[in-house]
């Protein structure tokens, strides 16, 4: 396909824009979280982080707390994070200044996704930011505690920033606790 | 949650299990693939594949070539690589050996989709397979052909091993043709 084809919008050029998303979002891969992988030896990426939220989503769908269509839930798990692209100088969802190949609709999509999983509005968006938070909460405490010493946060702490997993799934926001108090027992979280 | 609930396979139990699956396919972030970033920077993992993939089909789904049902394709490569866990002694659909915390009926609701990827027989499994082939090509693309002269490749090798992927999307297939043709005319693949 020709340069001039890609830019008109039509059938071939909007595989390339739509490809053009794929390639950019694969940045992604690059954006350090403080989490560890579970066996602790290095820091996981949003890429892989997305890779598994999606995948507890589809594995703990029984326990949302609400009916959800969780084929939603996994689309927005999937793209939650690309607004942490730092795309150089423009940021992935500044629409303004932005003039990359990444495809205008295709953005627009995605977009209201992620502003639908921002607020926290639909059982969907509920369900999603359970995995969002249940994720690393798992992981800290498997990896040996050390991101909430490093971060002086105590039991108090930690709960109140992720009850919000209850409004997703009251049944993990108890098992999360559970996990916590667990943490607290064996001197990874101070009470 | 006592250690003897989480053996009965009750409700807390089954609970324990499915994190304890989502626990055990983390190293699934441990297993390089030799396809590299699309900014060449290093070698990516099976995670951030898996990642990817299951966004293509998302963003792509409007190329299939027949109809699919893309909740199924998206967990379908999610988890089309946990194959390649190698559990220590054990590989992780290896029933016969295995005594860890991985749940068996959660590993075959699993393994049966893996299946269903590996053999090519429907129309979501020829979709997905369509995403796990074109991703590598795309990568070794816009990473400048590396893989290819590493392994000695020319365009009727890569052609004859990926043209796999018309059976899930001709249009795909005819994309990544022409990607092909432009790495042979940018010197990134041998005639």
């Amino acid at each position: 396909v020709s340069d001039s084809a890609a830019e008109t919008g039509n059938g071939a050029g909007r595989l390339e824009q739509q490809l053009g998303f794929i390639l950019e979002v694969d940045k992604l891969k690059s954006v350090l979280r403080q989490t560890r992988l579970v066996d602790g030896s290095r820091r996981e990426n949003d890429a892989e982080h997305s890779w598994e939220v999606a995948m507890m989503a589809v594995v703990l769908a029984e326990h949302a707390g609400a009916p959800i269509d969780l084929a939603r839930v996994v689309r927005m798990l999937l793209i939650h994070d690309i607004v942490e692209i730092d795309a150089g100088d423009t940021f992935i969802y500044d629409e303004g200044a932005r003039k990359t190949q990444v495809e205008r609709e295709e953005q627009a999509a995605e977009r209201e996704l992620w502003a639908e999983f921002e607020d926290l509005k639909t059982a969907e968006s509920r369900f999603a930011t359970a995995m969002d938070r249940l994720q690393p909460l798992l992981h800290n405490y498997h990896s040996g505690g050390a991101i909430w010493s490093k971060h002086g946060l105590d039991y108090g702490r930690v709960t109140e920033r992720n009850e919000i997993i209850a409004r997703g799934s009251p049944t993990l926001w108890a098992y999360a606790q559970q996990v916590l108090k667990r943490a607290v027992g064996e001197g990874l979280l101070p009470e």
